[in-house]
């Protein structure tokens, strides 16, 4: 904890792995670093696969070094069965930047229980806040409802969007849209990149969005490094705006602490029925159909004790 | 729900869009028809965006129905902040075999509650199993661990790869190759196609499966319909071959049980806080720094009464 707020890479590297595999103590570290964050934006980068987000990500953290930055990316992978973690495969793209002074890389993988990865990724961010990197870049694939949770948890959203994948662009931008702050159109010079860019325009024109006071779109080329300057200034000007919207800031609060405590109920309920043989014979009863999942879980819930919020102060 | 074991399709489409929107009487419903379920067979086909997903759905309907089945379809599509639902656009392709007696499609949007979109899915599908489907084909964006908890209560599930994404097919595969029953390399005219077939066997031989005895890895092209029989054949085949592994079944009711449970005393903690002035000022103690997340979580959870299952029957 000393060690992380003291920038010790290492200590950090292990107080993540705590934090990531929820090690015991983990809570009680993050409790004691918690008064030392809030400094950090956090920067999602979100987009099908394939769209060449890690090379960006990467592009971007130079740029963000050269800067005067410090830089914390946590990559957020699908897990493997063979690594039991995040895909190395995907990071070795990274090593540009990987060893360069000023900047921590962190892949996570999504297994782990439903809900858990947004959590646990919060947590890292908060860790790598603590530790003085003023910029915390996530990037993940932006399909699926935790990872939208994931970006919602960002400061600023930029999704990656590449020419040749119609389906995926549409419905990515369907599903994350309302949460994007810039839209980024990535392998640029490929066939159909400025088709993707107005088709993205005339979504944001249909949405009624008003963006005549800021640019939303921007062609990259993650490999030649073109585009990204643009990009990188944009990323940090909406960082620099967002500056505390009280409202927002709030309502995040109130999410996290809510599903802290419905994350734990859910481990109390699983707990305390795990052993329990009428939860045995529940499941039977649905199995032969002798019941149904809904009586089932209907009749369980009623062996908990009361639900109520003990009322009075 | 007569209407539904009746096989009339309106009073199905009714059910279903009660079932989906969770509208009063529809855990009933679901109750009801509970006892009439069980003879469907499940199929899972998933894969990245742009892989062609809709079009292969549409070819395996055609060929099933030819074959004399009773198709459903549930499409799961990127909820769309513009139209509040399902993509529209997606759907259109599908209209081929949409009008076809003895199929029944339906989109489900990815919004809602997290964890919310699997129950959701199972519940339909149970629906569709009650009026009479034999195949229920579940069509979804193989990413994200919502996404992933629907294929796993398919009984045989399909991964789509395509050509050109090198990174879409390396991420898929590794979340997902623990539940796929046969690998689909569509568009397998394009270049690359052997590579990402050879790709699957290698993963395959280093997974240590035994493969001896089965197909694994199908070439198809859904706009032509080549490969497409022979996919069909090994879908029906490992479909007959599921017929109740024990375990399975009830592994997969215990599962659906606890998180029915969990998920109503989720319910039941939001709504007993929701109105509690207490939550309000752990919330303000968060955003002000003089508390954390876990701490303000903690004693929240004080509030609640015992959760412990009340024991002796």
């Amino acid at each position: 904890m000393r060690g992380t707020l003291a920038r010790e890479p290492r200590a950090l590297a292990r107080l993540v792995s705590g934090v990531e595999n929820r090690t015991p103590g983990w809570e009680d570290a993050m409790k004691a670093l918690y008064p030392h964050t809030g400094k950090a934006r956090i920067l999602g980068i979100t987009g099908p696969p394939g769209g060449g987000k890690s090379s960006l990500t990467n592009r971007l953290t130079a740029g963000l070094v050269d800067r005067g930055h410090r830089v914390g990316v946590i990559a957020i992978d699908p897990s493997s069965p063979f690594s039991g973690g995040a895909l190395l495969g995907d990071r070795l793209r990274m090593r540009d930047v990987s060893t360069a002074p000023g900047v921590f890389i962190r892949s996570m993988a999504t297994r782990g229980s439903l809900g858990g990865l947004c959590q646990g990724a919060r947590d890292v961010a908060r860790a790598l806040d603590a530790a003085g990197y003023d910029l915390v870049l996530i990037e993940t694939v932006g399909v699926g409802q935790d990872e939208v949770e994931i970006v919602k948890a960002a400061d600023v959203v930029a999704v990656v969007c590449v020419p040749g994948q119609g389906d995926g662009v549409q419905a990515l931008k369907a599903g994350i849209m309302e949460i994007a702050d810039v839209y980024v159109v990535n392998k640029a010079d490929r066939d159909g990149a400025d088709q993707v860019a107005a088709d993205i325009g005339a979504m944001l024109a249909l949405s009624g969005e008003d963006t005549t006071d800021r640019e939303m779109v921007f062609p990259t080329n993650s490999l030649s490094g073109e585009g990204v300057e643009p990009l990188t200034e944009a990323l940090l000007d909406r960082a620099a705006r967002v500056e505390h919207a009280p409202e927002r800031v709030s309502e995040r609060a109130r999410e996290e602490v809510l599903l802290l405590v419905e994350r734990e109920i859910a481990r109390r309920v699983r707990a305390g029925l795990a052993e329990d043989p009428r939860l045995e014979s529940a499941v039977e009863g649905v199995v032969t159909r002798r019941s149904d999942p809904y009586s089932a879980a209907e009749a369980l819930l009623g062996l908990f004790g009361r639900m109520e919020v003990v009322t009075g102060e």
